[in-house]
């Protein structure tokens, strides 16, 4: 494991490494914010964070605003990469944003030729997490969020692994990636065309089928003027399911907001003391 | 004036302009934050950001973290370009980052081909107010503050204009650039070799030779793991006339900081709340 850098940063760190990985077979980069508490010897919990189309593990890190909050509450932040990189990564023929490089959609593809390296469900559910418990000083609290695609990947991890998670939160997500034009590309390409495949995939179809060992609390924020949200992201699919099992989940559909970090750093610390609730 | 971008955050608006300076000849680009206080019809005061080498208007707003708190105080915060830009403005022949495009140094350069277009004292002192007084609910309340090459501009301007600005701050500034070598790179190629002309903008000469109308304070945070604190920045040298004329400048040296927007977020409240305190 290869550091990067290394920031100071409202009295905590950010850093940066590197690390050849065995799921995903490439080098892969991943962020971490250490609160002060942690710099004291004290064990931490961990929110593992995942961003949308085209990010990297910096552009949270960057542009949250996630750290005063975070450091109050002592809580570690971890953002993976979106994809496997490197030049031996099978990309988009078209290279479109949306598929391929960036554009890993949590899931474990089967689909050759991006079912050599594309295993980013398990890079986040099981290596990232092993490696962060083996150099950092947290504990085994986890929590789960992220944004758009990365909302996705959120919900789906975060509810199949129920039982290591202690909340989900989500802005702006995904939630139902098999009846959207960017889940209908993704699922296709990498999982290929049947779709029983899909259903482990898709926040919906798990929450309808029951799929997770216990009801862990959701926070999704979602804002009206979102330019995605009638075509791609649509969480009232989810949010009727939740109703329909009464599941203990809460949407917040946030007037004038749009897709942007604007708009998850108006609301990160809503979710870390979200978070921080359940972690205790 | 073109609106490019219009971001709902934290219950303000973040919101990007294009216009054309008669400054500096050329199409400017400028952000503004406004608080929810200016939706409602209140006029709020101005703190002016200016950013460092190779920045735009986009690093202090995507990065900084600032708007919670500048939303809590009422305070609108204005970021503008660091040079002017466009196909028939001159660049550093080298094409280097610390002189030409994105190196403007908030001075009215005299020397060609830079006289035509490279007016960033002028910009920042005149034509940038004048259009915020015109189109937004501002008073007549400013502060100034920045970044780098931009502390180097907000203290210079500051001082020399210290009649419409309450407060200065700054982090990790140029403060005497006429005895580093991005300063000496910079005066040579814009105002030429008669180093007379460099003391107007040269903070630590202002302040030694006492050119400003009102001692208005200033606050400078500098952190002492940034890697360009011994060739290039050197407080010290501003700490030290200000001390012999007994003016009212605090240097927080900041352990183990670099020169990153990571160490901007983690004070950036605490100058929102010294401008704040000087707006009233």
């Amino acid at each position: 494991m290869e550091l990067i850098t290394s920031n100071k940063v409202v009295g905590g760190w950010h850093k940066r490494y590197r690390h050849t990985s065995t799921t995903t077979q490439c080098d892969m980069t991943f962020a971490i914010f250490l609160p002060e508490a942690a710099n004291h010897g004290k064990k931490v919990p961990v929110l593992y964070w995942l961003s949308g189309l085209t990010c990297t593990d910096e552009n949270f890190m960057q542009k949250a605003g996630a750290f005063k909050t975070a450091n109050e509450l002592g809580i570690a932040i971890v953002t993976s990469d979106t994809s496997p990189r490197g030049e031996s990564v099978a990309d988009d023929p078209a290279a479109n944003y949306d598929f391929g490089l960036g554009a890993g959609f949590y899931l474990n593809a089967i689909m050759p030729p991006f079912d050599k390296h594309y295993h980013m469900y398990d890079y986040v559910v099981s290596e990232l997490p092993q490696l962060i418990k083996a150099h950092f000083p947290v504990t085994e609290q986890q929590a789960i969020s992220g944004h758009s695609m990365g909302g996705h990947g959120a919900l789906t991890i975060g509810l199949r692994n129920s039982d290591v998670y202690s909340s989900i939160s989500a802005f702006s997500p995904i939630v139902h990636p098999q009846q959207c034009p960017w889940g209908v590309k993704a699922f296709t390409g990498y999982l290929g065309i049947d779709t029983s495949i899909w259903q482990q995939y898709d926040a919906t179809a798990l929450l309808s089928q029951q799929q997770f060992k216990q009801p862990i609390p959701i926070l999704i924020d979602q804002g009206d003027a979102d330019s995605f949200l009638e075509e791609q992201l649509q969480p009232w699919h989810l949010q009727k399911v939740a109703e329909n099992i009464n599941y203990p989940l809460t949407l917040n559909m946030r007037e004038g907001y749009d897709h942007s970090y604007f708009f998850i750093s108006s609301f990160i610390d809503e979710h870390l003391h979200f978070h921080a609730k359940h972690f205790s």
